[in-house]
């Protein structure tokens, strides 16, 4: 396949394999794997996970449940707090196909119940130690007060919660520790509520990979795992090889006196999300691209970008391996937003897979 | 107008008034202005600029010099290293408009004479200083080199420098010694070649702002100026109220507790650029919308972002002031960053600014 600009490249076979885990761990636990789309936004991805069994789904917007509902999807949470503003399009998009939402206060709630008229599922976002939102566990009042419907359409499906924090945890056996401490926070909620069919939704990428069976939860809505990145890579989620998206960028100039070269690949494809390795910042991991795959393994670093320029550091005998007009591949260091800053993927066979753009919804 | 969801903001009187301060700096100076449009990639707000007499423009991409030429612009240059894949796409461009492209090495040069026989003006790109990339000064060799043409339908046409360190200026005295410095360097290159007829092409928005009279040069492409944003505003270079635009988001989720409020706008919308504001980090300037305006007052900070998530840190009596349903503005920390995150731009009076976008080209 010919390339001559910044091209996000999809391995189909390492998604896939990332997918077949993911489910096979919910398979054996018993709970429902409802993958986080907001990774990929690519109804050409989604399909890989609907040849893996996956039915239901997680976005983190309107626009991702309108996108991914035409793409034939039938049961969609839209894993983002109530947005009022939005009341038509969820309404809309009710009528059609299973819907659910998330509610994190009382003022959310009482505009849900006034403003949708359509049959839809809630859940309640419970804050398990992430602070971004959700209801204190903590906070009876709150939880009683979000748990009263008041809508005949609406039902009280379950409590959710995202362990955000858990991006902080440095080994394994932290994130466990808060995969257990946010489970039984949720289980001690549901007791709490004297609710025995509320539903357990629990996701993030970094515990998700790293616990071995699921307990004490329904369902798993982990999303990076079908790409991961160095990120994961750098908390010893993943492996290198299990990354499965690489930016190809073209070679445009080489400066082996500072033992630099500059490709075109910037922030407005990598985005500006940095890791630090050995207190050097790294926008992401430079491999060889073969013919139709790339080496897992890191040969230079992304030192910095700019809006079109990402600017590598490497040894001088890599750098000086280089000429303008060569291809190297970049893992990102956040897949998520690198693919969303994409207008497609192509895959290593040269096949374009459309995703969600800013002008389609 | 109606605002669901993330929107960015322009008032085009703003812009106007930003464009029309640097126009007659450049035409009092007597030297051109050449905007770089890739602060706002968009062929509406191009004709704003066209309106206050800009003919020529400046561009960081085929993407982007393809786009402009069809919304009608004539005389182009591609500030970034000549990129040897996409020559194909050059030599079409070359045939249609006056194309400028940019040259770092003598291989470059050398791929150039090979592949693009249409007619084209080149700059050698000089380094005075960012290291990002551009021929050393001082190197003799390589700039007689790239002076050297070798293909009869191209015409060296100048020398071109980009001020990035500027970026990292502290104050204004700063600013003004790195313009005085790389316009003296470039005037040192010129006389070294020998050459009378070179133009010295040089931009970036902190100095073009800072200097009050353009010497030593013959063209400016600054491009963030027409917009701003709170990191030019950090560097004194612009005030809160010359920021053009401004991303309105709905508020979903109040945190008294925390003095936090959460709003549909995160790393998607905004990106992840930050300043530092008193050692906490900032990824946004919130201000209160008016019915057809904002305030150019800060009332609170994006702390941190999520993908689709912004955490806003304020006084308690602010964040108690607000709504899930609400809607807040955000000045952007990097206003080309987050511009280029858009699917287009709404006016003031809801007019609506298209742009290119990443699968249209």
């Amino acid at each position: 396949m010919r390339i001559a600009k910044p091209t996000l490249l999809i391995n189909e076979e390492t998604a896939r394999r990332n997918i077949r885990k993911m489910a096979a761990k919910a398979a054996s636990s018993g709970v429902t794997l409802r993958p986080h789309f907001k990774t990929h936004q690519s109804a050409d991805i989604g399909k890989i996970f609907q040849n893996e069994g996956i039915e239901k789904v997680t976005v983190s917007s309107v626009d991702m449940a309108v996108y991914f509902s035409r793409a034939g999807w039938k049961d969609i949470t839209i894993a983002f707090p109530y947005n009022p503003l939005e009341a038509a399009e969820m309404e809309g998009l009710a009528h059609q196909i299973q819907l659910n939402v998330l509610i994190t206060s009382k003022a959310a709630l009482d505009h849900l119940n006034r403003n949708v008229n359509a049959p839809l599922g809630y859940y309640i976002k419970v804050d398990v130690g992430t602070h971004r939102t959700g209801v204190d566990p903590n906070d009876r009042k709150a939880l009683q007060e979000v748990s009263a419907s008041g809508n005949e359409h609406h039902r009280l499906k379950g409590l959710l919660a995202h362990a955000g924090h858990a991006y902080k945890a440095l080994n394994q056996e932290e994130a466990l520790r808060i995969f257990h401490h946010s489970t039984d926070l949720m289980e001690k909620v549901k007791k709490s509520l004297e609710r025995e069919n509320l539903l357990i939704s629990y996701g993030d990428t970094p515990t998700c990979t790293l616990v071995e069976t699921f307990t004490g939860i329904d369902e798993v809505r982990p999303g990076n795992f079908v790409f991961y990145d160095t990120m994961q890579h750098s908390f010893g989620v993943c492996a290198l090889e299990d990354i499965a998206v690489c930016l190809a960028c073209p070679v445009v100039s080489v400066h082996p006196d500072r033992n630099e070269a500059v490709v075109y690949g910037g922030a407005v494809h990598l985005s500006k999300e940095y890791i630090l390795e050995n207190e050097n910042k790294s926008f992401g991991t430079v491999v060889n691209l073969r013919e139709s795959s790339w080496e897992a393994t890191s040969v230079a670093r992304v030192d910095r970008l700019s809006q079109e320029h990402g600017i590598i550091k490497g040894s001088n005998h890599y750098i000086n391996s280089l000429r303008p007009g060569d291809l190297v591949g970049i893992l990102p260091v956040h897949s998520c937003l690198t693919a969303d800053l994409q207008g497609y993927y192509v895959s290593l066979t040269g096949k374009r897979f459309e995703k969600l753009n800013k002008v389609s919804v």
